[in-house]
């Protein structure tokens, strides 16, 4: 080799070095969670008592309720799958999952994909045995079992946290613990959904994907109270320019069909949980959906508000106490809009088609009632049932 | 008298026959409740156990503990101070409240006035009697007792609205009710605060004016927690522009002093309602009240900010998730400016003066702190703690 050669073959390889990571970074954001992941979680329903044979009979009625075919793919099991660590430190589950590799390899063999869960801290908010200090073996035993999506919660570090001598401390230490876990999970080469489940401590959304999350819980746990979902979902403004493909807000998990919320209720949610961009994880007890909950959570057009391509979360336009109108713009030009009455009495309010960007006439779709409105002008005044929504499509 | 004498006495005549009403209704609209009413309310804390020993003495701490000179003077009995009426169909005081007239007197000595409570149905909502069919009398009853605030509430009414043919001849009911105590306050020739307790049912922020409104809820009840407050306060966005002089939003009574939310809690809920130019009032126990709660109370520049004589409510101008920066305009071209925080951890946001209207430098002071901040340009990076405020006023 000539020295010229050798430069030139030096100087190919430095760049190599220095470009595979960014490109391998890109590879990673634009491939995994380009659209918001759907799927389902074992917590809102089943808490603790979440087991191998739980999880597989969900994932058979994702398949049958036809679940899986509207894009439900991520069956996660939450919190208490955890098992004590064997002598070389490796992470075993316990007594309720026999065999997760066997799990994996079942869910996998319905078409579905398989998550889990842990905590940065010691233990899980469950008291169950955490990633610390174990990150880069815990991430390999996943890959091994074929898990595909893990749910961080920072719960666990919570007393190091409030420990810290100052706020930039704790959030150093945080931040930190979160791109260990990230590394981790890519040195280990198989595509796992990194999800922070973080409460939106210290404003994560801003620096969410400098970690490495696919997606970010903005908010403390949901319930399934009306004035819950309420509370979390429409204080959701302005977060709109933090999401994107591969990088989601994620104001938590679906509570539709677990019966505290009527179906109007139940629709609002899911309207708002579309126009959003949030991550639709439903929580509910596949094996027993009534015909309406089904109807709520596979609405085609509906979810294809949530996922589309053009990946940009929705965001308020105006509001008049609690009727709050939101928009997301939509890839082929037209706007989801989501007129809310969060009043416990139906209200009329008029939509204002240039207050959402439009000029001249327009064309309006409801969606829940799959039914084309025709072509409008000027605007369009609708009456919102109490705590409902009419979700329009216009273009 | 010669027919030209006549014709111009008659003319005359029929003028003072047409504008006095319109000039009596606009001196009763400018002059009663030119500024959000302060005073303070019996139900948040005392509930039914109300009765004129307590009136008296939360009177009497109102004066002692400084809180009528700060502005707080409506003393308000709300329900269960009813009985039955008497052969003529007057209305009667039950055994707790043994003569309204000596009460009024009393809280009247103080430099304080009375307020009460009824409803336009059959029943109140604690089932006592309400005021169906003797509302002239009703009214007349109150102003020789020497009442100087009513408060009127829609819950009596529920049932005749739920047997209404249609939401319009439900709504028609519903107005017709209020313009009919309306009305016979005003032929009493006594100014008493006219407050509408709707619920903010069919969007009653839109026709509260029309009916005679002084105030009207625009949702339902408060109660002593934080997500509560939050719920009502921040979704009174968008009703700015139905308040003003004599005719005011009320997003309910203040729990500030209740026990059910902290110090931070209770300063963002009373500097949202500053902002919102709502009604001040209180709805703790006056006698028992620790020197935070007095404190936060009766701050004289946050009050300043609610009764600002321009009578402008305040809107939300940005949001960034749980963030919410709030301005309110004021009489002397500053502004008032909430940086609110609803999120269980601290959370840093930059003030942007531009977006909030301010051109060039700005002085800064911030209210709670009672502190000039000086000079500044651009924007201000404030940290706001958890569920907390920073409250500025910005010229």
């Amino acid at each position: 080799m000539t020295f010229r050669n050798w430069w030139k073959s030096a100087l190919l390889t430095m760049l190599a070095v220095c470009l595979v990571p960014i490109w391998a970074t890109q590879v990673f954001s634009q491939t995994l969670a380009a659209t918001p992941p759907m799927g389902w979680n074992s917590w809102n329903h089943f808490h603790r008592t979440i087991d191998d044979k739980i999880v597989r009979t969900q994932a058979d009625a994702m398949v049958s309720s036809g679940m899986r075919d509207a894009g439900y793919i991520y069956v996660n099991i939450d919190d208490t799958w955890e098992g004590e660590r064997d002598a070389q430190g490796n992470i075993q589950t316990n007594s309720k999952f026999p065999d997760m590799k066997a799990l994996a390899d079942y869910v996998h063999s319905k078409g579905l994909k398989l998550g889990i869960y842990s905590s940065p801290g010691a233990k899980t908010c469950a008291g169950y045995e955490g990633s610390l200090g174990h990150e880069e073996q815990d991430a390999t035993t996943y890959a091994a079992w074929g898990i595909d999506y893990l749910k961080y919660d920072l719960c666990g570090l919570r007393t190091q946290l409030k420990a810290a001598p100052t706020p930039e401390a704790a959030h150093k230490m945080m931040v930190d613990a979160y791109i260990k876990m990230r590394d981790a999970l890519r040195k280990t080469g198989r595509p796992i959904v990194y999800s922070l489940c973080q409460y939106g401590n210290d404003a994560v959304w801003r620096w969410g994907t400098d970690v490495g999350g696919n997606l970010w819980h903005t908010t403390g746990d949901i319930t399934d109270k009306y004035d819950r979902m309420a509370e979390i979902g429409f204080s959701q403004a302005g977060l709109a320019r933090f999401a994107g493909p591969g990088h989601w807000n994620d104001p938590d998990m679906l509570e539709v069909g677990n019966g505290g919320m009527n179906p109007e209720e139940y629709r609002q949610h899911m309207s708002l949980w579309a126009i959003l961009a949030a991550p639709l994880l439903a929580g509910n007890d596949l094996t027993t959906m009534s015909p309406e909950t089904v109807a709520l959570l596979t609405n085609r057009e509906v979810i294809a508000i949530d996922r589309d391509s053009l990946g940009k979360q929705g965001d308020r336009v105006t509001a008049e106490g609690p009727l709050e109108i939101w928009a997301k713009p939509l890839s082929d030009g037209s706007k989801a809009v989501g007129v809310f009455n969060r009043h416990t009495t139906a209200l009329s309010i008029p939509v204002d088609f240039k207050q959402l960007g439009f000029k001249g006439s327009v064309q309006v779709r409801d969606i829940w009632q799959a039914r084309d409105l025709g072509t409008m002008k000027d605007s369009y005044t609708v009456t919102v049932p109490p705590h409902g929504v009419v979700l329009l499509r216009v273009k």
